[in-house]
């Protein structure tokens, strides 16, 4: 058998193999979590208000992320002149929480377990959802872990606090996270147009300790004029809502809302973000593959997480 | 302004006007029903296991009813050289039931109002669903109302009992139906394969009154045979998954199975069930447009619901 | 450079070059046809009455024609133990009718002008619609040239006579024909359901030498029965609606409607034909590419018509 | 029946209900308008020259337009700080102008009695086509209303006077416009590339009170520029060809150009227009959604048009 | 955290976790196969002749099997009255052959070392293609372990010795074959119109020891009639290229054929042939999930390869 | 037959005829090339390494490229003031290289014939992918008729050397250029993200010549910014990859990256290097239509092409 490829390992092109998150390992025993990284699905859309399909974003993005599994010893990236992820950031994939139809209660209670289980590994836990519901249960999990602060990319508020009995819907995550104890703020970018929040809502929210503000907004700002209103040394947590995105490269979400992010506005925001603090948690969310015909909000789901995740590993080692 | 084609009143292609079913009257005032049959969307879809977007299915078979809006004075048939639903039959559409997300209960609650308000009209009600649970409240809403047989053109059995605490999913409705009083047998066609029903539970539907039969079986036995398995003089509900189709005619749906029935077999067991009992009420569910890119599953839907009434009423009208 | 492929001919895969009719020479000088075949597209779908896009019929059409390709020296049908369309048949394609938008007259009287431009060539006519209406023109064409019995494989009658006006569009093709002095008369199979064709379409139809058998009528009869139907020697003009098929096969079409025929059900019944009848023109129309994601119906056409010309070649070179 | 969610209303999200343009009610009746603001369809699409399909923006459009209707009580835009369309602006839905097919001249006929009814009634007109030729039986019933400047935001000037006897084509609209006593000028926005308009169009074009800006000299002068060289005073209709976006965000159209404008470009434009002039009449006219498969373009055209339409009553309002 | 799902095990919906197939444990180490059952994808599509994407194949497969994962105690089929693979069947997905892009040699090979693997460690090898090309590799797999009978079903005979150089492209699988001494000769299962095949090819085809029919032969001998012509003891290696089903129910692939197959016919054939013999070996390609909008044709594969399965393995529990 | 619009030509709008690139006249003969432009198609991808359907390509573009088929006399262009490919410019479709399934090396041996024979021709050779290996073919075809500098717009360097034995797949162009004694330097715009090519291969290109600048970097430069960089005198063969492109207006490509470059940057960067420089060859590969359903990736493949072949001879005619 000696002389074909396998002797001295597989090319391993983007389109073969199991589709795990960046193809990296599959670990099916949550107590046997050995990594930097963790990351885990939480295919749960019971909480939108428009189109659904969220549930399948975790299967989108992980396939997506497949396009960049070239470059076993990390990837290059010429405009740093650095290698991301080289060998020396371990990453696993957990595969998904539980999900029960018609059960939002379990469902993200199994949520919640899975985004304990990565910490009490010690690995910065990552969740792809899913609708932005299922940030609420990982929110819940950093209890007792310290305060965090909340960086927020979407076009839409999500504090809603109560409305014909929902409290767990898409629209109320941010109002869920702002009531926790741990919670010290939160920094709301992206956020315009009409959405299911009302100006009570943006009132309480501010009064709560949101900073809201739009994509003009940040633009007139520029990145550091942005980061400077994030408080130092606050621990970060960031929940990206694909749609706070332009449609043009985030088709693919349940409720699209036109003048969104253009890729490096985000890019170069998390890029200092994750040099300034510490980043202890991540989710992205409302991935609907359905609406996305082309692939390209799935890739660019990947594309980001998988730069963010190379930012925040680069600063740790730089520092 | 006289001469232009207003004076003898419209044209009204398909592709014009608002999509209510079969551009018939919107009806908001549900105390004001005045019809002999009301259209309800129940556009629920937290009950699925596989593929959402069933939410979407009112929408999709309303649009769809609108290819068969020709001919005011009512449908002719030249195979059965018969004029059907001619304007001595008078048809609303009452919207959709109010859905709260995350909150089956509350969604399952409004639908329910909605099928009372249609039975309390005289009207024969029709719901467009969303998944296979919203079957759940319609026949709730038949308590008290004597008894019915369930005919149910599907691929699934859909009798299962509670798993993990679920109850009301899309895989519940017909043990959640054969567990009321009303409810005197079901006759259900079309199932196939494997479902997440097991072998207990059909052991438990026959021991509840259920005639089982497959596609192959159905096609066995022909039209009469299968009609003669129905209880004489039976006051039927017709609850039609689309899944219960062939792929080949209802891609567009959440949980498709391979081997379904072809258009005239169902159409021709519809119609001589029309012929021989009376019929009180219809449900049709699982239309999901996000995967029916050619539309065909909808119309097939909107194709099959004007037939079946038009038997209906066919058949009053002769008898 | 000797040894490379081109010394030999080309491969010529399917994918490969451009894209007319069978991948046939392109002619673009009407005077200087020299073909047993010519194939015209008529791009127009001002007809439609409910979705347009038939208007890239030809387009479509033509590229799924090319994974037909294969086998410069005819098509080896082992059913048949035949080789068809061999190089002593010769087809050329010259290219589309002009067509001009708004104004409905002047592209129908384009259309005339090639399929005349064909028929003085003595070449067989094929052309490709385009919504149903363009059969109008091609029908016009023939006037003073013989008569013609017209073959129709349709969902629907197109008997409509005039309706607000409208006397050209895509209702009307078949009654415009039954008034021309060379039609003959009309078989027309597949016939069903509700169209815009009312009762008394349906009268007039067979008042003016119509013969309408459903889809199920005709499988009682068989393909013997079916043919029996049709006059001897008559002359054969053989328009095929594609939406006379099953939706299931030919999803990408303008107004769908289901219980259609089968592949098999229309080829023998055009082989046969073929074989019995002298067949003097041909259309294919209502492909509407938009609704044909898979590119199914578009192959279908391909198929039918190949296969088709394919028969008739045969039949006269045993005869 | 105390308790459930009817009790106080509906939540009515998104995905639920009839499909009215911002669910807003529906007027049969045209004599019966009684709204500040009217919306009817003109799914007129056979002026096309490429892509046709724009027959079923209408129905896109509203179905897009339920995404915004959540906040009965009107929208809050913290950006602005304002509410939005809340309930002291009425507005109704009257449906669609009835279209023959094959017949231009009645289908544009049908449109332009929609408009008058709508002014007679003093309602803001807002037609949602169809494509861009439906502009000219809009502007026709303008006549006698007083003097209307024209505010064109496309990618195509649209100023062919006749060809091949065309004269009602979408490639005419604006040349019928300038022809019009009523109209004194025109303001055109986003022309660019190759169209079916000649050098001798845009020659004739400025002849006739046409000011010509691309979007790159669009972006040069910036907002207030570009509202500069509107007469001050003059009473505006405004017609949005959303083919004059950018295909990034506008994809689902039948003639797109790249290098078209971005969100907030047009946003912000007709923002500072609504609050210097009049603004008489709307149009929206080329959406074509089998090309729109996210709904991205629809998405936008719904916002575009609401938020237009608050900006002109905000702006009343305040003055 | 007693209480919540994960004490009883998961739910495990089929829209919840990592995509291997029938969602069984993934073996990365090919030395370390412990199995009865073996599953590799094999994504190359080098060999198309038309359109490719069959590289996507397995991970579409792979997806689509999920919605068959209920029921882990085995899945329960009521027409046979038999759970089918229930635990006792152990079954692992090793993943995915290495490919090279532009090497089909290596490429190949890579397929060839994964079967052999699968064949050393004593499980039955399924290899879900990529297209029909790789069976060559499949087959190659084979030598010294006995002889083979196969069992093709498919539109094309892909009996094409060498043109233009080619030998190992999607249209010489059966003659690469035919020319190994370990296979004893071939039935060759709805093959039907053109294709790349010449009538030498079908000649060439008969004399190295094939039996081919075409689809309508196939109805017209039934299933008895088929099982009949294959050589009582023959040890099968079945390939299913899922062309041969119509394009009804298989859209999804790169050649389509009209007049295919539809579920039950494949279906009876392949029970009755896992009953009446030993079956060694299974591949199924030319899944191309491009052209699979619904999914339909994923789902059909993955429906087809899992009935199959169980099949086998309940034929050899009750011999 | 006076008085039909053939008397004075036709209307020719973009849907009706022969999908040749811009609708020019084929030649299928290419010894006989007489124009000052040929384009060619190399339908080749089996050098990709993440989705195929590039083959589809040409068919796709040249299908797009209708669009623009308006205006026999030239396209005008009002912001420059310029009719752009009057009659005087000569352009004709020479069609496809043949393509070898499986064989790569017959299949670019192919390629560089057909490039070879428009440059024995004098004309202008375009050639439309494929992926981007068919470049490789393109460049060898210059050999011996002097130097020549590629500018390339792409997101990736594709300057991998060998992998896996694999030295011509679409990683490995740049590369293969680099290392020709006619190609002087490189200009690489629109590098970004990861990709196939690692650290090393970003040395051995600045190395063996290559200018490497990212979207951003030439945001920075300007326009005028990157010309300087181009050695003045330098004789241009300009390689487009579309992924160089932003995926919001791109995204119907294999392998996608976020942050390209939009519209009008690509387009003023080809009109300044169209003045500047001689211009002695063009490619524009890895248009993937099963991934571009609105169209818009193909159109802007067209657009970018004709205004470059405009921008080249109006250069030409001034100077």
């Amino acid at each position: 058998m000696s002389g074909h490829s396998y002797d001295t390992g597989r090319l391993n092109l983007p389109f073969v193999g199991i589709s795990t998150f960046g193809k990296r390992p599959y670990v099916a025993d949550w107590s046997a979590i050995r990594a930097d990284v963790a990351v885990m699905g939480a295919p749960f859309d019971f909480g939108t208000q428009f189109r659904a399909g969220a549930r399948f974003g975790p299967r989108a993005v992980r396939d997506a992320s497949t396009l960049f599994s070239f470059g076993h010893a990390g990837a290059y990236d010429h405009e740093d002149d650095a290698i991301y992820l080289g060998p020396e950031v371990t990453m696993v994939d957990i595969g998904d929480a539980d999900i029960v139809h018609t059960d939002t209660e379990s469902s993200h209670a199994n949520i919640e377990t899975g985004v304990r289980a990565m910490l009490n590994a010690g690995a910065l836990p990552v969740v792809i959802g899913g609708d932005h519901s299922v940030n609420i249960p990982c929110i819940r999990a950093f209890a007792g872990r310290g305060p965090i602060h909340i960086l927020q990319i979407d076009a839409h508020l999500d504090f809603v606090d109560v409305r014909h009995g929902v409290r767990h819907g898409h629209g109320n995550p941010m109002r869920r996270a702002a009531e926790q104890d741990h919670v010290t703020g939160l920094t709301q970018l992206g956020i315009r147009n009409v959405s299911s929040t009302t100006k009570e809502g943006y009132d309480a929210a501010r009064a709560m300790g949101a900073d809201i503000l739009s994509v003009r907004q940040v633009r007139a700002l520029g990145v550091a004029g942005v980061l400077a209103r994030i408080p130092a040394g606050a621990r970060l947590y960031i929940t990206i809502d694909i749609d706070g995105f332009c449609p043009s490269i985030a088709p693919g979400t349940g409720t699209p809302s036109h003048g969104g992010f253009l890729y490096y506005e985000v890019l170069e925001i998390l890029q200092a973000a994750a040099k300034a603090h510490a980043v202890v948690g991540i989710d992205l969310v409302e991935v609907a593959p359905d609406y996305d015909h082309s692939g390209s909000t799935a890739i660019l789901a990947a594309q980001v997480l998988l730069n963010l995740l190379g930012f925040i590993f680069h600063a740790k080692k730089i520092a």
